[in-house]
């Protein structure tokens, strides 16, 4: 992958100089156009080997381009409020909006890198990294990013010698620190690996550009050429990239007899109220306790909560944060995304409310509105809420692995029974409980909604987030399955810790 | 101020039992209206004695209130991304959007008070810290903020008799902790010292309600009617408070030979192309390198540019940028207010992006957009604009108290230099310099912006905070004025804190 970055690439000054400004004009137009039309965001990543000219191009394109339309982002070491999230938490952070240009100066390939030099991660663990990085891409490449992958390459010997010219120099001696030695001591090492990384990441939405770093007009011309010709590209197809082939994702496939999952739920389901009050009055105790266990915080909660209209989510989540101290939690109601969000990949606005550890965070609707009412809508297109499933797998997959507990809950009631409940609600008066004509047409699509269901159970209930299709014709049964669900959900989570422990003190 | 709080307050069982479901429906009732007309946001501030039933309220409030649109924010220690922004930075990010409750537990006061009761502060210090609330929390009210604010309070003797119930019980001992004890040892100083903030805080725009801990109906009830009749009285009032009366603000004299500031600028000033070359080139060089200096990672810079159209703003912005690693700045454009910047107070929007310390945030137009722009073509009432000028003082205040060296420029040309220069742009034909019907009308207002900018700097320019007027119709000696002001203010700035040093050595 390196080898025709060591061959002494070379463009002459005249060159250069007789080819930069037509590209500066070409770039600046182009930037414009992008934020006139607001269309799709460019996010480019610079990485490398150091003294192969990394800071120096970044430095140059805000040069060229409007910087006012730029926001690079160098990563060093995490703060406290991102090294308490999911690794990428703090990329997401970073995203552009629709129209701008981010550079991000380091990336989420720096720490697999890094840690596998070091022997920190396992190959294993590293070739794991990598494949997420893949996922996140194929995501980012969807949505609408242009994304350019940059690595600038040194050979071995070419390296020691910028070393040692800049240390010679004493106005750029300060940039060479004892680190930069430390880490030319494992070239080679470096080399192998971030080789093996290239490979493995390089794909056709998001293929890397390896730039021999040592002469400065070869090397900007050729980023410069880069992003200005895949800017152009975008802007003059006019559109959003081909959605994901129809072939990438497996079909959903009926089955022959048509019994879907929410067909064998026993909707309607005993509880007394005596008994209910009984039983509740325990799981809060139990849960209240949970929450203030001292393992908790190294964990946060997420619970989601989906259902059919007048299915009782408010009621249950009111239940939950009845029992928690309210410091500890917080309910996201997702409605319609802000403008904000809408210029950000879909799950940008969930990522954001990712909690910190110790704490509780309810989403009352969630991203499965992607699966849900955007796919019956036809808010969105089919490969849209195809390729959902398996994002919404990736990101949930990482809440877990940063140890957030993840419970999610299908509130089922039969059309019968929301039908008395909206009777109900018209009766009752209140303006907050006041059925909409919306509430109306949605269910004459019950039928698709089932479907919807139980395609997004079949796919996104997994090891570590699985679904909990809750009974709840009768509310005192679903609250109670609901809080049982979530208790046993932590209760597990930290008597694992407490193994874990007892395994490392043997 | 405590004493009517120390009498025994108490509710009967039975008349709490028979308000709480009306006062309930009635809260819920108001919260559904505040939410459907997403005209103000209420924030509720809980500060107190320990063990006076602050946890316990709150837990309540969101137990008959629908949480979903409460957030609940504890300030613990600061994280260190807070750390490095003025005090009140984790203040603004944690306020409400329009609509939406925010339960602050823990506020703006908890510092002062526990900082003067460890001695920590100074009694004029603390007094200073009062009086900066004070012009907060009235900016808060005029932004349409509905503040309610909350001491609970229980007197020395019930204080204890609490504290050692709490650790009789198993199930409570867990909530006293030492440090609980230790602050009941200070609870005369407390008293006093709170006493003395809330004397000089409870205020026409935001009283204080000091309600007594013991009896948990009389304080719940008491907190719930409080917060019902105050949201139930601005929904019903159904416009935003009265703004500010007249009376409160300076009113702006013109000046009787009406000569203004800007009048007294020679705006042609020389400077030829190779002098301007040759001093960049050297300004560039020092910015460099007092943006390495060790000394600038204690400090932020903020520069703030504002200027007639076409006055070359973005110009100068990227004779800066190109001096500065990419790493340490960032531009903020500033243009319309995105949804979520409608949904808070005015200066909300350019709190955000308050820098972390060491890095550079170039503002391309600003908060001072209110007492130009808006105040010109009368986006906001006269009233608003006129506090503007004491808010952003105060805004300005806290940033350089945090480190932050601010720097402010005026680009001035004149009427025929800019004639000249949009007939230019016009000629060129590149689509992102082409001149607006906006731009047009803006020229036919010159003398309304020629007043605005005068009062703007009379109020405005401060020893902290000065604005530096530049004659910019020749754009070589704008240029360099700029580089060199900004390297000034950084090396005067740095030579202090050297002093300072020196000085503590001492």
């Amino acid at each position: 992958m390196f080898e025709s970055a060591e061959i002494g690439h070379k463009i002459e000054k005249a060159i250069y100089k007789n080819e930069e400004p037509a590209l500066r004009e070409a770039l600046l137009d182009a930037q414009f156009e992008m934020k006139e039309k607001g269309a799709f965001p460019v996010v480019i990543l610079i990485n490398g080997v150091d003294g192969a000219g990394k800071g120096e191009t970044v430095n140059l394109l805000n040069e060229w381009m409007d910087p006012r339309l730029i926001t690079t982002h160098a990563f060093g070491e995490a703060s406290d409020e991102e090294r308490e999230r999911p690794r990428m938490w703090r990329y997401w952070r970073a995203l552009p909006p629709k129209g701008r240009i981010g550079i991000l100066f380091g990336s989420w390939y720096t720490e697999p890198i890094v840690g596998r030099v070091s022997g920190e991660l396992k190959s294993s663990q590293l070739d794991q990294q990598i494949e997420d990085i893949v996922h996140f891409e194929k995501m980012l490449a969807h949505e609408g990013v242009l994304l350019l992958k940059f690595w600038f390459h040194l050979s071995k010997g070419k390296q020691e010698k910028r070393l040692k010219q800049l240390e010679k120099d004493p106005k750029t001696r300060w940039r060479v620190t004892e680190h930069d030695w430390d880490n030319f001591k494992c070239y080679d090492r470096f080399r192998e690996i971030s080789e093996h990384v290239l490979l493995e990441s390089s794909t056709g939405e998001a293929p890397w550009l390896v730039v021999e770093g040592e002469d400065p007009y070869y090397r900007s011309l050729t980023v410069g050429k880069h992003i200005l010709s895949n800017i152009r590209a975008r802007l003059d197809r006019n559109k959003i990239p081909a959605t994901v082939p129809a072939a990438d994702v497996a079909p959903l496939l009926p089955p022959i007899d048509n019994l879907q999952i929410l067909d064998t739920l026993t909707l309607d389901q005993e509880l007394s109220k005596s008994d209910y009050e009984e039983q509740l009055e325990a799981l809060q105790g139990r849960l209240n306790l949970l929450t203030r266990h001292p393992e908790f915080n190294n964990h946060s909660v997420i619970a989601v909560f989906e259902g059919n209209d007048a299915a009782g989510k408010g009621g249950s989540i009111r239940r939950i944060t009845a029992a928690v101290d309210a410091r500890h939690f917080s309910i996201i109601p997702v409605a319609a995304p802000t403008e904000e969000e809408r210029a950000q990949p879909y799950l940008w606005r969930f990522w954001r409310h990712v909690p910190r550890k110790g704490r509780i965070t309810i989403f009352d609707r969630s991203w499965y509105g992607r699966v849900l009412v955007e796919r019956v809508e036809g808010y969105c297109s089919e490969a849209d809420w195809m390729r959902a499933y398996s994002e919404i797998n990736d990101f949930e997959e990482q809440l877990a692995e940063n140890g957030v507990i993840m419970v999610k809950f299908w509130l089922a009631i039969s059309s019968e029974e929301q039908l008395n409940r909206f009777k109900e609600r018209e009766q009752v008066g209140f303006k907050r409980f006041k059925i909409t004509d919306e509430d109306w047409r949605n269910r004459d699509k019950w039928g698709q909604y089932v479907h919807a269901v139980s395609d997004m159970v079949d796919r996104t209930s997994t090891a570590t987030a699985p679904w909990t299709l809750v009974e709840a014709n009768n509310k005192y049964f679903a609250r109670i399955k609901i809080m049982k669900t979530l208790c046993d959900a932590i209760e597990a989570r930290l008597g694992k810790d407490k193994e874990k422990e007892k395994d490392k003190k043997k």
